[in-house]
């Protein structure tokens, strides 16, 4: 009997995200080469086999998956490149990588954030600093904590690629007995909503804090859905059903669970924390801080409507106060 | 000066809703003749000024409110009657009340519910009932739980009317310092929406009473959506946009609130309790438990696929246990 030779990926990242795909990757026939930054996490999953920093009760399986510290070797020999770390710390883990680094391979962004610096998708930038073609490229999206895959939780993906085969590729390899995935073309509107949601987790943890309760809240994420479509439908026009797991799933997961960090981020906001003390009292970055600048500037060219991103931008960056922000936010509501 | 005469009204309804919109109603120029059935919470009222029953906190103003315990006095020289009982309780509510007492009158549902023993809408009903047109009708929705109201939380109301004057005035009637109201067209719309909200709740606790996370009610809300699109546009096609608050807000407040008593209910379900016990356990009564009925007995007339309602109808009325029909809902969701 002829054994099917398991496929070859590289992880690049450390975070709690990067630990669950792991441990979903490792479900399957996968021979995985895992990119950490800190030496110390690296030769302590060595040793013990667990990540010390994140998700710390997941095993890891060391058949399937050898840790590395060095970017060139663990994009050698490789059919994908998995990257999971936070979007302004993407370019710096890259470092040292040249095109043919990324030749002939498939490139799987599950990043949802924008690089800071150009204010461009994840997936957009790869592409244009590494000569990687769109049907190369694929995004991991759907509503799913890392925390509730470490518990192995049911939970569902949507893999997104503007070439079928790529997005059923992904989906194969991410589907195992706790995790359901679904391949889709619209990758654009998965990533710009993966992006948004975090600037709504924000605003709604603001609103949280300041003593809105569960009756605006909800008010809050339905004019949220309507601010991304217009949003989306400008910067990337196509049919796509936005109440998907990948869009409305995502949005709520992030803006209701307890486990989300631009929530809790938000909510020290409302509090009346500076950002200094509120990133301080946190131990992870709140992706949508860097998103709701980079949307901001994006929705300078296209003018759309955007009250939400619009009142979390001034609290975060003109010091406006959040009480105020929030009541000419709410009036506006509907 | 001359004095504008106060806008008469009658709430029909003791509860906590009932007492939360004669809070709200109280704060404008209004006559409100308050029927409630229990004799004893009517004269508590008469002499504390307080519900003892629900909202026991909300303060009510016997300059503006008096109670009554007969409905015939209750809907005499009247404007607007509100109609706020459980949907199966309104009919005895109703009792000796002929077509006339409802002539040249508004009648406003604000009842989250169907008549179980004729599959009807409130509207419907009535309208059939008591031969009032649809020009006179409005419905009262939005996400709003009444726990909220009584805190004087900011909240937001949708009222729907065939008639453009009518749900204009009645926002009018509802707009105050902590409540935004908006009118609409779509009464069919928002009264089945808010009808199948509570089957999602309900679905929503037994999935978390098994022990399913957060990822996975991403998911069910997001499928729910779907599915209330597709039986919605089946029975009544109309363009509307269902990520307005007074669809997907509403089914997000019940589904993800610690208030939903049909949440809570259906925690208990899937814990375990017996319909009778769940039943048993809760003083209030948990409208999906009937509405499932109804909605999964019209559909048999038009075949919509509503795996959710399905499930929880099996669930609830065929003694399927809740562990495998979650088990096989969970795997065509996506």
């Amino acid at each position: 009997m002829k054994l099917t030779q398991p496929t070859r990926i590289t992880m690049v990242g450390g975070g709690s995200w990067a630990t669950a795909l792991i441990k979903i990757l490792s479900e399957n026939n996968v021979a995985i080469k895992w990119w950490l930054r800190k030496e110390t996490d690296a030769a302590h999953i060595k040793q013990f086999n667990h990540n010390p920093s994140y998700l710390s009760d997941v095993q890891i399986n060391p058949k399937k998956v050898k840790v590395c510290t060095k970017i060139r070797d663990a994009v050698k020999d490789t059919d994908y490149i998995v990257l999971a770390v936070p979007a302004a710390f993407v370019a710096d883990a890259l470092t040292g990588l040249t095109p043919e680094h990324f030749a002939e391979k498939r490139i799987i962004s599950a990043i949802k954030g924008m690089i800071p610096a150009t204010n461009q998708l994840v997936t957009d930038w790869v592409s244009e600093q590494y000569n990687v073609s769109p049907s190369q490229i694929a995004v991991i999206a759907g509503p799913c904590h890392a925390e509730e895959v470490a518990l192995e939780k049911q939970s569902y993906l949507t893999i997104a690629s503007q070439d079928a085969a790529c997005a059923e590729a992904v989906s194969d390899l991410l589907r195992c007995r706790f995790v359901q995935t679904t391949p889709g073309d619209d990758i654009y509107g998965v990533e710009y909503c993966a992006v948004m949601k975090n600037i709504v987790a924000l605003a709604s943890g603001i609103t949280r804090g300041l003593g809105y309760g569960d009756n605006f809240q909800a008010v809050l994420v339905s004019n949220a859905m309507q601010e991304i479509r217009r949003f989306v439908d400008a910067i990337y026009p196509k049919h796509r059903d936005l109440s998907g797991s990948a869009y409305l799933g995502d949005l709520l997961v992030t803006a209701y669970s307890p486990f989300s960090r631009n929530r809790t981020f938000g909510t020290l906001i409302g509090r009346g924390y500076t950002i200094q003390s509120a990133q301080a009292e946190m131990n992870m970055i709140a992706e949508g801080y860097y998103a709701v600048k980079s949307i901001h500037a994006i929705n300078q060219r296209f003018n759309v409507d955007m009250p939400i991103t619009n009142a979390v931008y001034s609290i975060l960056y003109e010091r406006v106060a959040p009480s105020g922000a929030m009541n000419r936010l709410s009036a506006g509501l509907r």
